[in-house]
């Protein structure tokens, strides 16, 4: 793939606060993944933030003495020619979008999150055609270019991505490696002497064994209620017995299906008190680029790590680097099924491991699926599957069907109103549902 | 498998008021069915009734003329042997039981039905081993009897007998002739210029096509937003613009899925005003059987038709006739799914179109499955399988992982909660969950 | 599909000696399905043939009374233009073409036979553009007709146009009525009391089930060794012992596999006394033209049944009946697999019982696939994959692995010289061998 | 597994002249594979070997100066005991019974190989019964050894194995290594900077990749006609247009397929001449056992190398470490099909590449597999299938349909004339079918 001088990276969506974690990979990295030029490129509304975040990253690079080129642009085409990576980290409408998202469903007694439920489908339908533009740009310009996929819902982009383009492409998401994390802090041992089983879908996955040094720690670890965590998600506590029984470690994110009830007061209790977590958000993000302006910063500064998506570059990192090295080392991503949950159609994308080749990763057998989770898994792809036409297409039928068939929403009635008030929200970012056209239109 | 004399017939819960309608049609259809004896058996708990439908049954046959003999006992093992068919109408814990499973759930907020939902899992729990203990008879006294199973959950029962004995058993339900019945009347055709393909399970099918006189009348049924109904579940509109993009006819069982709040807002509504169906139907039960003693009597009562399972012995003699004249018609029948929805385990009970041959039914490969309908499909048959193998191992940790994994079920903690609530109203016939025994431990 | 006055027929090489056949069951079954125009269509080549076999048509209509009008033309796009129905029986390169199959392997110590082997490959890569020509036809100026393939190698051909068209099209075989009629003079009993359930491919079939007026005659008819045969194969007894442990009845056509050295050594016997069965045919047909030209002949000559080929218009009709009353009667018919056979592709043609309804054929599910046959099976649709690929790319390199993997073909030496010779003595009838355009590349 | 002092190795069959590679690589890797207790056990008719290659064994051991302790038996179960790996290598019958194996087919005209073709099925009656009968000492004395197989015809003693065990068992051959080692040869590269990728079944695998330092060298590979070899298999060209199109390298051992004619040619040239494969072995082996008879020999002489069997140890001791340390690296073995290859049975055995966990091999999702070779891959499966249960079951129907539908037999009365020579020939080691029980019956 790469020159002889080394590889091409290009990062849409530069201009986000995550970017210097990414650098510092870069730097750290450099002797296994030798980056000659690094192309930070957004769009025009996010010139302001992009300039300070790419200084920064010339600062660090600076510092570091490597023969990294740092490139900020506008000009998406140009970053992407060529490139041997690309990785995406957007946000369609930004953070007032996604407090929409957020605050619309609450309004209906429904969960109101980014990417699970409503609130992920209206981002789906905001950012699935931007993605899918982005890919075509990659099809024609660097057609041999591994796509990173970070942008949530990471697991309905990834499953347009492989459905509509030709784009070697690869989700990921931050959630796995903090389970490692937080195994490895809870043993005091090495990451790498950890292995986890995960089964499901992106924010759906259960983890089936968990091998500390080789010893399976995993009822161990079921015996304890407060489970695996984040920041982003409100920590509570799961029924022991319902643990036991179920035998598999649920993500974090399944708290918004199995303690529908009280995660829904807790959001409610939260909008009256401070906001939602997209305003939490915008005021963490401020106070990060406040500190990135300063000239004298060189170093990725230690506050990023509260910013919620922790671990979201070393995952990138560590995914190519064994793509350009084919390490063939197990790594948890999001890729197509092809028979590998093989109650789960072919093309959907899953969250399981994978080997990680020089020819892309290939998904491991599972050794162990739990049966109370089948359905559940099943039903959220039927809705993840119709969103993601819906979202290609601009077609309402489908759209209403995604919504109603959601299993956080009470009934099609609510589906509907829900549906109308936040299409009308978004309506600056869906022109597929609003300018239509016969191509718009479903065969 | 009959012998020169004719068929024997055994009735499992022969008193049930259903009784006169099956007598009816064994009258009606003599010359296809030749029954030479008809077992009528009964638990002692429920002999006064048995022997008041027993007796109506001999004066209908007296009248016909012809020679079948009735025969009245709570010997079940005499019933069973050397029979051909032995169809199954009972229910374990009667009408307060039912009365239970319809009460408890409202407490919590959830829908309260005998099939749909927690009440039909507390149903399944009670029901599924006194079935599998029918079987064990039918294995010794019957082996090449067709069970024939009425019995609801019918989907579940059907799935339990299928995975746990050797009995060749068929689950039938009155909901796909209610369908055909209601489409004849309103194009004014016969019944047998209908055809009509049924996707899904017991009690959550969806009708993807409906043929009247050859011309495909799917799309003008979809404009009809009352839907298909049945007077034991309430009349509710469906929204028009869901209808026509889901592109088939939900059951109307499908109402406690889509309309979830509307119908438990009925049903909190009726307990106040009138009590709950159970009530309903003690009430006309009561009256049936009045009339049923009365000695003139020698046909069946107009009033039955009112009773809500209409269809149900019409499902049955055609089922008999059928397999007993192996005429390859198309019914639609609960059978193993061997592949027929391809993403349904194969061990799993569906509902779809079968040829009946000697051999029993052949399921007809589906011609169209609405993809909407896929995951909710999926949810429900992982809580069933789970349900099922608690209601055989009498293992609290499954019961609690099917009652988590409802659909209707807002969460864990109401799930434990209803849980232990519904295990301890129905204790008298849980033994599996209360008299522990190493046998009952799930390896 | 009809218009009120009646059925549109299109038969495509209707200058066959076949076509009284097909004839005296349209004026037979004329209630059942009432034609109203018969166009017989061939080519300029076949011309002759057609005037006389067309005109003994019209005699037969004309004595019917019936109101059918037979059109003679050579003019298909005129013939298939709103047919309801369209009928092909062809031979691309007459019976020299077939002497060729089937003399060209015997010189390398091969099976030669016009259908199974490499005989039947150069058949199929003759006819399959043909017949695509055909279809092209079919799509634009009767999309709505069900093309009705006889065209051997019949499997072959239907997959080709399941794969590489949108036409309806079902193929149709007269060996398994063969069987049924066979079966119905051995027992004395009519071929409606007579279920036989056929499992894998065109003339690679296996009979796992025989049922006489509900009794099932396999094993009886299995410790027949003289086994199903008809006058096309030469006869041979199978040995007791294999036929046992089968537990299947094979098509007569496997003697080729089963018995290949002893089908060698007969053909090549019978090329030394008689010439090969293409010379048997000339002669035959010969006769029966001379009778057809006779013009005081009004009705199908007894002649015709000593032909090989009975019982394929009393298929045709069968299924066309069918087909146009919806009757869901049971026919052995050549579909696509989709999961009907579980270890061949979904888009594999195989030959099994259908349900055939007004929407076209459904595949019944298999109650028994005798485990031997399993290898066979996949190792001969293998061949037909590849060599339906050849015939529609004019590939050299699929048609060498075809004819290297054909199970008869001792080695890849042998089968490239074969294929070479056989290509070179077939080159007038494969332009997409001889003719290389960019548009035969293989991508 | 092991306890603190070590790992216990039981090596049955510990006679076999291959022991001295194994002891070598014991001794090599001792710092990975910690071995304490090495077994190597025989049978009494093979304790004069054993004593020779065993006190070889120990003055190999002495010479390394490892704690490791070789103990002699002819006690299998106390060899078996605790083991943390069992190692198998045995020839029930011996290298006369080999002999038989090559020579009877040759009477007929067909292939006489060891285990490819009907000596391979005898080979397979007659080791099968042994092979589980050690599985039965393991499951009781070992439940958590892993069970390497070498014995031969590897792929169906695995499956035998997986079927009608419960014991852990992973199947080896040297040819994928072989073919490393050649291509490292080749292009001068360390076989770690080599990945090959695997489809097939034991000794009938076709490679459908090789990636020399992260280039594709397939097409260069595919244009040597040569094609990879091993000393025990004929060298012969392959034609360059076949190998173009199959676009996948051939086993060795797929020669006496393709090229069927050639090689039996070849097979009856070289009776004539010199005598089979077994007797060139026989004169082999006798001079290995002089040479290690040689008290002062004290290293594994270089003449194994020459012996055949190349790589083998290497094979079981790259396998034994990865297992013993979770390497997760990938090897090329054989295990369960469970949906790998997706057309073939779940349980059947397959040779692919695998990750190598603490908890067993794990196959890799395949990236492509040649179409051409689907039928022969599913016609052996299912010959594979057949004599495997022949062989535990010892029921002759069976072994008739296993050997009259292996596709080197060229008719149903070839198949039974030689199945019945050879079972005469093998009777001593077939109880199964010639001291019949009722346990031995088919149900």
């Amino acid at each position: 793939m790469a020159n002889a001088q080394g590889l091409k990276i290009a990062v849409i969506g530069g201009g986000s606060s995550y970017t210097p974690e990414l650098v510092e990979g870069f730097i750290r990295y450099y002797n296994e993944l030798p980056v000659r030029e690094l192309w930070l490129v957004d769009i025009d509304a996010g010139l302001h933030k992009l300039n300070i975040v790419g200084n920064l990253a010339k600062r660090m690079v600076e510092k570091s003495g490597l023969p990294i080129e740092v490139h900020l642009t506008t000009d998406r085409r140009k970053a992407i020619a060529g490139a041997d990576f690309v990785s995406t980290q957007m946000r369609v409408g930004m953070l007032d979008a996604r407090g929409r998202d957020e605050s619309i469903p609450l309004k209906y007694g429904v969960i109101g999150q980014e990417t699970t439920g409503p609130g992920g489908m209206m981002k789906a339908l905001r950012t699935i055609p931007v993605l899918l533009d982005v890919c075509r740009d990659i099809e024609e310009l660097a057609p041999n270019a591994w796509l990173l996929n970070f942008t949530n819902p990471a697991g309905m982009v990834t499953e347009a991505i492989l459905k509509y383009s030709n784009v070697r492409s690869i989700g990921l998401c931050n959630a796995p490696i903090g389970l490692i994390k937080q195994t490895s802090a809870k043993y005091n041992v090495e990451p790498d002497r950890i292995y986890a089983e995960f089964v499901g879908l992106n924010h759906l996955h259960w983890i089936t064994r968990v091998d500390v040094e080789g010893e399976d720690k995993l009822d161990e670890m079921l015996a304890d209620t407060t489970g695996y965590s984040a920041t982003n998600v409100p920590a509570r506590e799961w029924d022991p017995e319902f643990l036991k029984s179920l035998g598999a470690i649920p993500s974090y994110y399944l708290k918004y299906f199995y303690m529908t009830d009280a995660m829904l007061e807790e959001q409610l209790d939260s909008v009256k008190t401070g906001g939602n977590r997209a305003e939490v958000v915008k005021r963490v993000e401020a106070e990060l680029f406040e500190l990135y302006n300063d000239p004298e910063l060189k170093d990725k500064p230690k506050q990023l790590e509260q910013r919620g998506g922790a671990f979201y570059s070393e995952a990138a990192i560590n995914l190519m680097r064994s793509l350009h090295n084919g390490t063939n080392d197990i790594q948890t991503l999001n890729v197509a099924n092809k028979g590998t949950i093989d109650f789960l159609p072919d093309d959907a994308s899953i969250e399981v491991n994978c080997v990680v080749t020089k020819n892309g990763p290939l998904p491991l057998p599972l050794t162990k699926i739990p049966r109370s989770a089948v359905g559940l898994m099943h039903a959220v792809k039927t809705y993840e599957q119709l969103a993601i036409d819906a979202a290609v297409t601009g077609d309402r039928g489908l759209a209403i069907q995604a919504m109603a068939h959601h299993p956080l929403v009470p009934s099609v009635e609510v589906a509907i109103q829900m549906l109308d008030d936040m299409l009308e929200a978004n309506k600056e970012y869906l022109p597929q549902f609003f300018e239509k056209s016969p191509a718009n239109e479903v065969n």
